[in-house]
Protein backbone atom coordinates (compact mmCIF):
# COMPACT_ATOMS: atom_id res chain seq x y z
CA UNK A 1 0.00 0.00 0.00
CA UNK A 2 1.39 3.89 -0.84
CA UNK A 3 2.81 5.03 2.48
CA UNK A 4 3.45 8.59 3.77
CA UNK A 5 6.78 8.91 4.21
CA UNK A 6 8.88 11.78 6.07
CA UNK A 7 12.37 12.47 4.95
CA UNK A 8 13.60 15.46 6.60
CA UNK A 9 16.82 16.87 7.92
CA UNK A 10 17.12 18.80 11.69
CA UNK A 11 19.63 19.99 14.03
CA UNK A 12 20.36 17.68 17.19
CA UNK A 13 18.09 20.47 19.27
CA UNK A 14 15.13 19.85 16.81
CA UNK A 15 15.21 22.80 14.21
CA UNK A 16 15.03 22.25 10.10
CA UNK A 17 15.32 25.30 9.41
CA UNK A 18 16.97 28.71 11.04
CA UNK A 19 15.76 32.07 12.58
CA UNK A 20 15.30 34.71 10.36
CA UNK A 21 14.19 33.58 7.15
CA UNK A 22 13.79 35.61 4.68
CA UNK A 23 13.84 35.67 0.68
CA UNK A 24 17.50 36.11 0.55
CA UNK A 25 17.93 33.11 3.47
CA UNK A 26 15.25 30.96 3.05
CA UNK A 27 16.17 28.59 5.56
CA UNK A 28 17.27 30.86 7.83
CA UNK A 29 20.19 32.25 9.81
CA UNK A 30 22.79 28.58 9.71
CA UNK A 31 19.86 26.60 8.21
CA UNK A 32 21.60 25.74 5.35
CA UNK A 33 24.38 23.83 7.60
CA UNK A 34 22.19 21.42 8.10
CA UNK A 35 22.79 19.92 4.84
CA UNK A 36 26.13 20.06 4.76
CA UNK A 37 26.29 16.55 4.79
CA UNK A 38 24.23 16.69 1.48
CA UNK A 39 25.53 18.84 -0.78
CA UNK A 40 29.06 16.84 -2.01
CA UNK A 41 26.92 13.64 -2.77
CA UNK A 42 26.93 12.43 -6.43
CA UNK A 43 22.83 11.92 -5.93
CA UNK A 44 22.85 15.86 -4.94
CA UNK A 45 24.22 16.64 -8.22
CA UNK A 46 22.73 14.22 -10.00
CA UNK A 47 18.78 15.53 -8.81
CA UNK A 48 20.37 19.07 -10.27
CA UNK A 49 21.57 17.66 -13.48
CA UNK A 50 25.28 17.98 -12.46
CA UNK A 51 27.85 15.77 -12.93
CA UNK A 52 30.79 13.87 -10.24
CA UNK A 53 30.31 14.03 -6.74
CA UNK A 54 30.99 11.89 -3.83
CA UNK A 55 29.73 8.49 -2.90
CA UNK A 56 29.47 7.53 0.96
CA UNK A 57 27.49 6.02 3.53
CA UNK A 58 24.63 8.57 3.08
CA UNK A 59 24.37 7.47 -0.93
CA UNK A 60 22.57 4.66 0.09
CA UNK A 61 20.40 6.08 2.26
CA UNK A 62 19.47 8.72 -0.15
CA UNK A 63 18.38 6.54 -3.04
CA UNK A 64 16.18 4.51 -0.87
CA UNK A 65 14.29 7.94 -0.01
CA UNK A 66 14.23 8.63 -3.68
CA UNK A 67 12.89 5.18 -4.38
CA UNK A 68 9.40 4.17 -5.01
CA UNK A 69 7.97 8.07 -4.38
CA UNK A 70 5.88 8.67 -7.05
CA UNK A 71 4.75 12.43 -5.62
CA UNK A 72 6.32 15.03 -2.84
CA UNK A 73 3.97 17.05 -0.03
CA UNK A 74 5.20 21.01 0.75
CA UNK A 75 4.37 23.54 2.66
CA UNK A 76 4.07 26.96 1.21
CA UNK A 77 7.09 27.92 2.36
CA UNK A 78 9.06 25.46 1.06
CA UNK A 79 8.04 26.43 -2.45
CA UNK A 80 8.22 30.45 -2.39
CA UNK A 81 9.40 32.58 0.28
CA UNK A 82 7.91 33.78 3.81
CA UNK A 83 7.02 37.12 2.52
CA UNK A 84 7.86 38.43 -0.90
CA UNK A 85 6.03 37.72 -4.67
CA UNK A 86 3.93 34.79 -3.90
CA UNK A 87 1.33 36.56 -4.47
CA UNK A 88 2.67 37.49 -7.67
CA UNK A 89 1.53 34.24 -10.11
CA UNK A 90 4.55 35.13 -11.95
CA UNK A 91 6.35 33.67 -8.79
CA UNK A 92 7.50 29.91 -9.56
CA UNK A 93 9.17 29.42 -6.71
CA UNK A 94 12.89 28.95 -5.05
CA UNK A 95 14.11 26.36 -7.30
CA UNK A 96 14.92 27.05 -10.50
CA UNK A 97 13.20 26.15 -13.56
CA UNK A 98 14.14 22.36 -13.19
CA UNK A 99 13.92 21.64 -9.66
CA UNK A 100 15.02 18.46 -8.13
CA UNK A 101 11.86 17.10 -7.84
CA UNK A 102 11.19 15.75 -11.44
CA UNK A 103 7.55 14.37 -10.72
CA UNK A 104 4.22 15.42 -9.00
CA UNK A 105 4.62 18.64 -5.88
CA UNK A 106 1.60 19.19 -3.95
CA UNK A 107 2.03 22.47 -2.00
CA UNK A 108 -0.02 22.86 0.70
CA UNK A 109 -1.29 26.78 0.93
CA UNK A 110 -4.67 29.13 1.37
CA UNK A 111 -4.24 30.64 -2.11
CA UNK A 112 -5.16 28.42 -4.46
CA UNK A 113 -3.64 28.85 -7.60
CA UNK A 114 -2.94 27.02 -11.43
CA UNK A 115 -0.73 24.49 -11.45
CA UNK A 116 2.87 25.43 -12.46
CA UNK A 117 4.21 22.92 -15.22
CA UNK A 118 8.44 22.95 -15.04
CA UNK A 119 10.94 21.56 -16.86
CA UNK A 120 12.11 17.89 -16.27
CA UNK A 121 8.97 16.13 -15.11
CA UNK A 122 8.28 18.54 -11.90
CA UNK A 123 4.81 19.81 -11.71
CA UNK A 124 3.19 21.78 -8.50
CA UNK A 125 -0.08 21.66 -7.50
CA UNK A 126 -1.37 24.27 -5.03
CA UNK A 127 -3.69 23.17 -2.91
CA UNK A 128 -6.03 24.87 -0.10
CA UNK A 129 -8.43 22.53 0.88
CA UNK A 130 -6.56 20.57 3.43
CA UNK A 131 -4.17 17.85 4.43
CA UNK A 132 -6.22 15.26 3.46
CA UNK A 133 -6.84 16.30 0.25
CA UNK A 134 -3.40 16.93 -0.28
CA UNK A 135 -2.51 13.77 0.67
CA UNK A 136 -5.52 12.07 -1.80
CA UNK A 137 -4.04 13.95 -4.76
CA UNK A 138 -0.72 13.10 -3.85
CA UNK A 139 -1.10 9.24 -4.03
CA UNK A 140 -3.54 9.35 -6.58
CA UNK A 141 -0.73 11.17 -8.82
CA UNK A 142 2.06 8.38 -7.49
CA UNK A 143 -0.39 5.54 -9.11
CA UNK A 144 0.61 2.93 -6.45
CA UNK A 145 4.24 4.11 -5.15
CA UNK A 146 4.79 6.20 -1.93
CA UNK A 147 4.30 10.12 -1.62
CA UNK A 148 7.41 11.83 0.41
CA UNK A 149 6.23 14.37 2.80
CA UNK A 150 9.46 16.85 2.72
CA UNK A 151 8.35 19.32 5.39
CA UNK A 152 8.65 22.27 6.76
CA UNK A 153 7.78 21.91 10.39
CA UNK A 154 4.17 23.23 10.40
CA UNK A 155 3.11 21.25 7.79
CA UNK A 156 4.91 17.77 9.57
CA UNK A 157 3.14 18.08 12.14
CA UNK A 158 0.08 18.89 11.10
CA UNK A 159 0.23 15.15 9.30
CA UNK A 160 2.14 13.56 12.21
CA UNK A 161 -1.10 15.32 14.31
CA UNK A 162 -3.45 13.80 12.33
CA UNK A 163 -1.76 10.30 12.13
CA UNK A 164 -1.12 9.97 8.51
CA UNK A 165 2.52 9.91 8.74
CA UNK A 166 3.78 6.02 7.86
CA UNK A 167 7.47 6.46 8.05
CA UNK A 168 10.26 8.98 9.37
CA UNK A 169 13.59 9.07 8.21
CA UNK A 170 15.21 11.47 9.91
CA UNK A 171 19.08 13.00 9.26
CA UNK A 172 20.62 14.34 12.72
CA UNK A 173 22.89 17.07 11.52
CA UNK A 174 25.70 17.62 14.28
CA UNK A 175 24.58 21.56 14.90
CA UNK A 176 22.83 23.12 17.52
CA UNK A 177 20.89 25.83 15.74
CA UNK A 178 19.14 27.59 19.10
CA UNK A 179 15.93 28.74 17.33
CA UNK A 180 14.03 28.57 14.14
CA UNK A 181 11.47 25.94 12.71
CA UNK A 182 11.13 23.45 15.21
CA UNK A 183 10.24 19.90 14.07
CA UNK A 184 7.86 17.98 16.23
CA UNK A 185 6.89 21.47 18.38
CA UNK A 186 3.41 21.31 19.92
CA UNK A 187 2.26 17.81 19.16
CA UNK A 188 -0.14 18.13 21.84
CA UNK A 189 -2.21 14.85 20.75
CA UNK A 190 0.24 13.30 23.68
CA UNK A 191 2.70 10.50 22.44
CA UNK A 192 3.76 8.58 19.73
CA UNK A 193 5.62 5.58 20.05
CA UNK A 194 8.19 4.81 16.95
CA UNK A 195 9.84 1.69 16.35
CA UNK A 196 13.04 2.29 15.07
CA UNK A 197 13.88 0.21 11.63
CA UNK A 198 17.63 1.14 11.13
CA UNK A 199 20.16 3.92 11.94
CA UNK A 200 22.89 4.82 9.70
CA UNK A 201 26.61 6.61 11.10
CA UNK A 202 27.61 8.52 7.76
CA UNK A 203 30.02 11.51 7.72
CA UNK A 204 28.81 14.93 9.50
CA UNK A 205 25.55 13.34 9.79
CA UNK A 206 23.16 10.40 11.54
CA UNK A 207 20.18 8.77 9.26
CA UNK A 208 17.83 7.38 11.49
CA UNK A 209 14.53 5.80 10.03
CA UNK A 210 11.56 4.49 12.07
CA UNK A 211 7.87 3.14 11.62
CA UNK A 212 5.06 5.07 13.23
CA UNK A 213 2.83 2.63 14.90
CA UNK B 1 42.77 16.78 30.37
CA UNK B 2 39.80 16.19 32.29
CA UNK B 3 36.65 16.62 30.18
CA UNK B 4 33.08 17.36 30.85
CA UNK B 5 31.16 14.78 28.98
CA UNK B 6 26.91 14.68 28.56
CA UNK B 7 25.39 11.42 28.73
CA UNK B 8 21.63 11.40 28.44
CA UNK B 9 19.32 10.00 26.61
CA UNK B 10 16.83 12.16 24.90
CA UNK B 11 13.31 11.24 22.51
CA UNK B 12 13.46 12.22 18.78
CA UNK B 13 11.38 15.67 20.10
CA UNK B 14 13.97 16.69 22.47
CA UNK B 15 12.57 15.55 25.84
CA UNK B 16 14.61 14.33 28.59
CA UNK B 17 11.47 14.11 30.78
CA UNK B 18 7.66 13.42 30.06
CA UNK B 19 4.76 16.37 31.17
CA UNK B 20 4.05 15.96 35.05
CA UNK B 21 6.65 14.76 36.90
CA UNK B 22 6.03 13.95 40.42
CA UNK B 23 6.69 12.18 43.51
CA UNK B 24 5.38 9.20 41.92
CA UNK B 25 6.68 9.55 38.55
CA UNK B 26 10.04 11.30 38.83
CA UNK B 27 10.62 10.68 34.74
CA UNK B 28 6.87 12.44 33.94
CA UNK B 29 4.40 10.67 32.07
CA UNK B 30 6.31 8.18 29.46
CA UNK B 31 9.39 8.83 30.44
CA UNK B 32 10.31 5.59 32.12
CA UNK B 33 9.67 4.93 28.37
CA UNK B 34 12.96 7.07 27.28
CA UNK B 35 15.22 4.16 28.99
CA UNK B 36 13.48 1.25 27.52
CA UNK B 37 16.76 0.02 25.56
CA UNK B 38 18.78 0.45 28.94
CA UNK B 39 16.63 -1.72 31.76
CA UNK B 40 17.52 -4.64 29.80
CA UNK B 41 21.36 -4.99 29.47
CA UNK B 42 23.84 -6.14 31.45
CA UNK B 43 25.46 -3.41 32.82
CA UNK B 44 22.12 -1.59 34.01
CA UNK B 45 22.02 -4.42 35.87
CA UNK B 46 25.59 -4.42 37.24
CA UNK B 47 25.01 -0.76 38.24
CA UNK B 48 22.30 -1.77 40.17
CA UNK B 49 24.09 -5.14 42.02
CA UNK B 50 22.34 -7.56 40.02
CA UNK B 51 22.94 -10.63 37.49
CA UNK B 52 22.26 -11.14 34.45
CA UNK B 53 20.91 -9.18 31.56
CA UNK B 54 21.51 -9.10 27.43
CA UNK B 55 24.75 -7.67 25.66
CA UNK B 56 23.52 -5.81 22.79
CA UNK B 57 25.22 -3.06 20.36
CA UNK B 58 24.46 -0.54 23.53
CA UNK B 59 27.03 -2.49 25.85
CA UNK B 60 29.83 -1.26 24.28
CA UNK B 61 28.40 2.41 23.91
CA UNK B 62 27.24 2.36 28.28
CA UNK B 63 31.07 0.49 29.07
CA UNK B 64 32.33 3.73 26.94
CA UNK B 65 30.22 6.07 28.72
CA UNK B 66 31.22 4.34 32.27
CA UNK B 67 35.06 4.30 31.38
CA UNK B 68 37.41 7.41 32.63
CA UNK B 69 34.69 8.87 34.53
CA UNK B 70 35.55 10.13 38.50
CA UNK B 71 32.72 12.10 39.05
CA UNK B 72 29.05 13.06 37.92
CA UNK B 73 26.83 16.53 37.95
CA UNK B 74 23.45 16.56 37.89
CA UNK B 75 20.19 18.92 38.53
CA UNK B 76 18.71 18.87 41.67
CA UNK B 77 15.26 17.18 39.83
CA UNK B 78 17.79 14.43 39.24
CA UNK B 79 18.56 13.72 43.11
CA UNK B 80 14.89 14.20 44.36
CA UNK B 81 11.58 15.55 43.88
CA UNK B 82 9.96 18.81 42.07
CA UNK B 83 7.88 18.99 45.34
CA UNK B 84 7.68 17.16 48.21
CA UNK B 85 10.70 16.36 51.05
CA UNK B 86 13.62 17.97 50.13
CA UNK B 87 13.89 20.58 52.67
CA UNK B 88 13.53 17.59 55.11
CA UNK B 89 17.28 16.27 55.69
CA UNK B 90 16.10 12.80 56.48
CA UNK B 91 15.46 12.91 52.81
CA UNK B 92 17.90 10.77 50.55
CA UNK B 93 17.03 11.17 46.80
CA UNK B 94 15.79 9.03 44.29
CA UNK B 95 18.36 6.18 44.12
CA UNK B 96 18.47 4.29 46.86
CA UNK B 97 20.79 3.10 49.65
CA UNK B 98 23.09 1.99 46.94
CA UNK B 99 23.03 4.47 44.35
CA UNK B 100 24.28 3.24 41.30
CA UNK B 101 27.12 6.06 40.52
CA UNK B 102 29.75 4.79 42.82
CA UNK B 103 31.53 7.85 43.05
CA UNK B 104 31.13 11.58 43.99
CA UNK B 105 28.02 12.84 42.39
CA UNK B 106 28.03 16.69 42.71
CA UNK B 107 23.91 18.53 42.80
CA UNK B 108 23.25 21.63 42.32
CA UNK B 109 20.81 23.09 44.19
CA UNK B 110 19.66 26.62 45.46
CA UNK B 111 19.68 24.74 49.18
CA UNK B 112 22.63 24.16 50.69
CA UNK B 113 23.08 20.80 52.44
CA UNK B 114 25.62 18.29 54.47
CA UNK B 115 27.07 16.14 51.85
CA UNK B 116 25.14 12.24 52.03
CA UNK B 117 27.41 9.28 51.48
CA UNK B 118 25.69 6.54 50.60
CA UNK B 119 26.76 2.64 50.18
CA UNK B 120 28.70 1.42 47.34
CA UNK B 121 30.66 4.63 47.32
CA UNK B 122 28.53 7.23 45.81
CA UNK B 123 28.56 10.43 47.68
CA UNK B 124 26.41 13.32 46.95
CA UNK B 125 27.72 16.68 47.69
CA UNK B 126 25.06 20.06 47.11
CA UNK B 127 26.34 23.08 45.61
CA UNK B 128 24.55 25.75 45.70
CA UNK B 129 27.03 28.28 44.35
CA UNK B 130 27.08 27.84 40.36
CA UNK B 131 27.77 25.35 37.74
CA UNK B 132 31.06 26.95 37.84
CA UNK B 133 31.80 25.57 41.07
CA UNK B 134 30.18 22.69 40.45
CA UNK B 135 32.60 21.50 37.62
CA UNK B 136 35.76 22.48 39.29
CA UNK B 137 34.35 20.39 42.80
CA UNK B 138 33.89 17.50 40.27
CA UNK B 139 37.00 18.10 38.64
CA UNK B 140 39.01 17.92 41.64
CA UNK B 141 36.85 14.64 42.80
CA UNK B 142 37.45 13.02 39.48
CA UNK B 143 41.61 13.41 40.02
CA UNK B 144 42.15 13.52 35.97
CA UNK B 145 39.37 11.65 34.88
CA UNK B 146 36.60 13.13 32.99
CA UNK B 147 33.58 14.29 34.87
CA UNK B 148 29.67 12.87 33.30
CA UNK B 149 26.90 15.53 33.11
CA UNK B 150 23.88 13.47 33.30
CA UNK B 151 20.94 16.29 33.64
CA UNK B 152 18.75 17.29 33.75
CA UNK B 153 17.83 19.98 31.14
CA UNK B 154 17.92 23.05 32.74
CA UNK B 155 21.23 22.23 34.09
CA UNK B 156 22.33 21.05 30.65
CA UNK B 157 21.50 24.07 28.98
CA UNK B 158 23.02 26.31 31.32
CA UNK B 159 26.54 24.08 31.02
CA UNK B 160 26.28 24.21 27.06
CA UNK B 161 24.99 28.13 27.11
CA UNK B 162 28.62 28.71 28.94
CA UNK B 163 30.89 26.40 26.80
CA UNK B 164 31.69 23.83 29.61
CA UNK B 165 30.66 20.96 27.30
CA UNK B 166 33.59 18.80 25.92
CA UNK B 167 31.59 15.97 24.60
CA UNK B 168 27.77 14.91 24.10
CA UNK B 169 26.75 11.12 23.83
CA UNK B 170 23.51 11.16 23.53
CA UNK B 171 20.49 8.01 23.40
CA UNK B 172 18.23 9.28 20.65
CA UNK B 173 14.59 7.14 21.88
CA UNK B 174 12.11 6.46 19.28
CA UNK B 175 9.54 7.56 20.94
CA UNK B 176 7.89 11.31 20.48
CA UNK B 177 6.56 12.85 23.80
CA UNK B 178 5.09 15.60 23.09
CA UNK B 179 5.80 18.17 25.87
CA UNK B 180 8.05 17.97 28.77
CA UNK B 181 11.21 18.97 30.02
CA UNK B 182 12.93 19.49 26.24
CA UNK B 183 16.79 19.35 26.12
CA UNK B 184 18.45 22.22 24.22
CA UNK B 185 15.48 24.45 24.66
CA UNK B 186 15.93 28.28 24.47
CA UNK B 187 20.00 28.08 23.95
CA UNK B 188 19.94 32.02 22.98
CA UNK B 189 23.46 32.04 22.46
CA UNK B 190 23.29 31.41 19.48
CA UNK B 191 24.77 28.49 17.16
CA UNK B 192 27.31 25.70 17.89
CA UNK B 193 28.93 23.70 15.74
CA UNK B 194 29.37 19.44 16.79
CA UNK B 195 30.87 17.43 15.31
CA UNK B 196 29.88 13.70 14.88
CA UNK B 197 32.55 11.26 16.24
CA UNK B 198 30.33 8.01 15.86
CA UNK B 199 26.36 6.24 15.92
CA UNK B 200 25.37 3.55 16.84
CA UNK B 201 22.59 1.84 15.66
CA UNK B 202 21.68 -0.78 18.90
CA UNK B 203 18.05 -2.37 19.72
CA UNK B 204 15.07 0.48 20.29
CA UNK B 205 17.71 3.78 20.32
CA UNK B 206 20.62 5.17 18.51
CA UNK B 207 23.50 6.30 19.93
CA UNK B 208 25.22 9.28 18.83
CA UNK B 209 28.98 11.04 20.26
CA UNK B 210 29.69 14.59 19.09
CA UNK B 211 32.56 16.51 20.14
CA UNK B 212 31.67 20.37 20.98
CA UNK B 213 33.65 23.05 18.82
Amino acid sequence: MSKLRLTITMSLDGYVAGPDQSEENPLGVGGMDLHEWFFPLKEFREMHGEAGGEVNASSAVVEQRLANVGATIMGRNMFGPIRGPWRDESWRGWWGENPPFHQPVFVLTHHSREPLQMQGGTAFHFVSDGIESALRQAKDAAQGRDVALAGGAAVVNQYLAAGLVDEIDISIAPLILGSGQRLFADLDHGRLKLTQIRAVDAPDVTHIKYKVS
